[in-house]
């Protein structure tokens, strides 16, 4: 937790919505707990806070207790630039899906859709980490890692022949469409600033009906060399070298 | 398990050490398992497999039964290229460890040495994950996926200014010698071949005092960015970055 990340419901006085916007915050449970623990910080000291989709600055604790942590904050710089890209993952097995959601966070990843393969066990989309709130948990993780404030939207797609059909054209429209898969004819990564679409398979990979129906649609292949990569070891060596 | 690892013990049959060695192994125990059931082999079908320490090829299924698989194989091409790496890492909490272990050997580092450093709990030194055995089988299994063979031999370094002063230099000789801490003035990571040297802090990062030892024996640091990354993150997106 490099920054504290804060909630609306985390203000005890008006919020001063002015270009340093400034206000009041309590804070309980994780945050009062790592607050106390592992920063072991007491009253003056001051603190990164942000507030969730919007500005990162400074807190200072005016008091602290078992119960409860209070800060003044004073909020004036923004976020860290976001990656532009949007993320298409074949949705891992849910313990390496939390971690590959965090990481996201983590690298400013703000788009990410999970899109079933044929190689995605039908039993994943059954995980309880795949609801809304625990999906946001480990975003805020990732975001908290990074010094972020800006969620990331993700999107859940069970279907990839109609996902791929129906509303993929639609969000690749103008963008650098690459598609990563084990392939030696295929390119390695090269740096851009584009607006990029990147997909990645699931462990064991697309298989080839998937890999041809997205290589019709536009995509290009881009392939890491002979070392099969984990999904969570390839997503941040393919953002290291697409960005 | 992208590549079944064999060793000397699973040999039941004399090894032909020609250009294309041939020999007989028996599997018992977690690759049996993996055959079974992840691979759903039968009779006939061809894995890949490598030796440890030695070639990569091919292994024909004669016999298979919930006891034990027998396979012929045929090892005829070299393992991929390793990274001209050493990578000195600040001892990461145990859990963390396993991963970068795995990640490690997967993309390729073939020297790795565990360091202390200011905010390396001195618990951590005393894990069981740190035995020779342990370290083993995280590095056989970050090579099983990555379809590699040659272990990376792990060093560990008890006590940072004894290492670095002594033993550093020795080590140092001849290399690129990079140190990844945030700081703004540092220079993002380039591409080379270079025989390199790269100093990865812990959690929390490398206190100034070792910094500063390190930036004194020549290394030039380099940073990632304002994003902070935690240090399983930091190593594939430098690694990716580096070569």
């Amino acid at each position: 937790m490099n920054l504290i990340l804060l909630f609306c419901e985390d203000f005890i006085a008006p919020f001063d919505k002015t270009s340093s916007s400034t206000g009041r915050v309590a804070l309980q449970g994780r945050r009062l707990q790592h607050i106390q623990n592992v920063h072991k910080s007491a009253i003056g000291d001051t603190l990164s806070v942000g507030l969730l989709n919007g500005k990162i600055g400074q807190g200072i604790i005016i008091s602290l207790s078992t119960d409860v942590c209070v800060l003044d904050i004073i909020l004036c710089k923004p976020a860290p630039a976001p990656l532009p890209l949007t993320l298409l993952i074949a949705l891992p097995r849910p313990k390496m899906l939390k971690r590959i959601l965090q990481t996201c966070a983590t690298m400013g990843v703000k788009k990410i859709i999970l899109i079933n393969s044929y190689r995605v066990e039908k039993s994943f989309w059954q995980s309880p980490l795949l609801t809304p709130k625990s999906i946001n948990e480990q975003l805020v993780l990732g975001l908290e890692q990074a010094k972020d404030t800006i969620l990331p939207d993700v999107i859940l797609e069970k279907r990839f022949k109609p996902f791929v059909e129906d509303t993929l054209s639609h969000l690749a429209k103008g963008k650098r469409k690459l598609i990563a898969h084990p392939n030696e004819k295929f390119q390695a990564p090269t740096r851009s600033n584009e607006d990029t679409l990147l997909a990645v398979g699931p462990e064991g990979g697309f298989i080839q009906y998937e890999v041809d129906k997205l290589l019709a649609m536009g995509f290009s292949g881009i392939d890491l060399g002979p070392r099969i990569l984990r999904v969570e070891t390839a997503i941040p060596v393919l953002l290291a070298q697409l960005f």
